[in-house]
């Protein structure tokens, strides 16, 4: 398991079976991307089932242990420990960050998904690595996203945050910069990486304006 | 967690929250079914999300554990591993049974579902606790369980096994008994006792029909 490093926040890649066309192609986007400069990696696949996604999350480990960036797996804390991944995100409808530690250990990454004041009232003090903070701009990747809380909700959320936050939902190059500039630690992004014609210039292009 | 006793399949209830009306309905079922006679439950919510699952399980335990009955959770090794569940029940697309032992612990009742000669030539010997062997007859009550086996199929099936077996499926107080005839130590009902006017009666029933 890999050592949590906030700096790996900076660009964030959601793989999507549907865009990236399967369990095959989200490692071939991952390999990709990580050529272009992605920082970490989540696994999200909310309508497979668990072997199919156990299998897959080794793959990625396979590909990407050498790299050094760390696999995180979102809601499935099972899967995470199952095989041994760097960690898991939950939302706030999955397991609670202190059940979700309990299956995956005190070493693991744990990423929580705030959306307004009052989720992060309530987040933990302890025990979670980093807030996923979003969706900042309206987004069709997730169809079950709340409504979008602009840069403004972003900045107000990040003055809030007693953690590291990554920005989400509907970040692309032209609008990641903004996102920074509003406390975001980094990116994270689904369809502005995977499905994109070239995976590895995308993710280039967007660390290039999250790094400008 | 309650000690394994291969006894509790006698009569293994599986909790649906639609027939049941939703966590609260779960409880109060599970409640009359145990007066009834019930000696297992199971919590099969596929379609909720894990937060709301590990919270029924908790209200679950608390009813249960004065009884001395055990409770297994459906698929989510998780969640079973969370809230300190009894057992686990896995399919054979869910994570693999080696998987799952990681996540619940070796003390924690594993069940898998197996449905053909094939699987129950690939179960693992090892760390298994029993089988679940069906659909035996035609069910509604899980719109993805396989074609049936009928009788003479749990009765291939239960010569073949390493482990106890109960069968499942389409099961009611007309062909139970059939079933533990043909090797099975009890049966896996859902429709039998959720959604009937009087849970508790209907167990009764069954377990006198399972005992004749």
């Amino acid at each position: 398991m890999l050592r949590w490093n906030a700096d790996a926040l900076k660009l964030y890649v959601i793989l999507d079976p549907v865009l990236c066309g399967g369990g095959r192609g989200m490692v071939e986007t991952a390999l990709a991307a990580a050529a272009g400069g992605a920082t970490l990696f989540q696994l999200r696949t909310p309508q497979w089932k668990k072997r199919a996604m156990a299998e897959c999350a080794r793959e990625l480990l396979r590909a990407l242990r050498p790299l050094g960036i760390p696999l995180i797996i979102d809601d499935h804390a099972d899967v995470a420990a199952a095989v041994g991944a760097d960690g898991l995100h939950v939302g706030q409808a999955d397991l609670s960050p202190e059940d979700a530690r309990k299956v995956i250990g005190p070493q693991a990454i744990l990423g929580l998904s705030v959306g307004s004041m009052e989720e992060a009232k309530l987040a933990p003090k302890l025990g979670v690595d980093y807030w996923g903070v979003g969706p900042v701009f309206t987004t069709t990747s997730k169809p079950d996203a709340g409504e979008a809380i602009g840069l403004e909700g972003l900045a107000a959320l990040a003055r809030a945050a007693t953690v590291p936050i990554v920005a989400i939902g509907g970040i692309n190059r032209t609008n990641a910069r903004s996102t920074i500039e509003c406390g975001a630690r980094g990116v994270a992004v689904i369809s502005a990486v995977c499905g994109q014609p070239d995976p590895e210039d995308a993710a280039r292009t967007l660390l290039t304006v999250i790094e400008s």
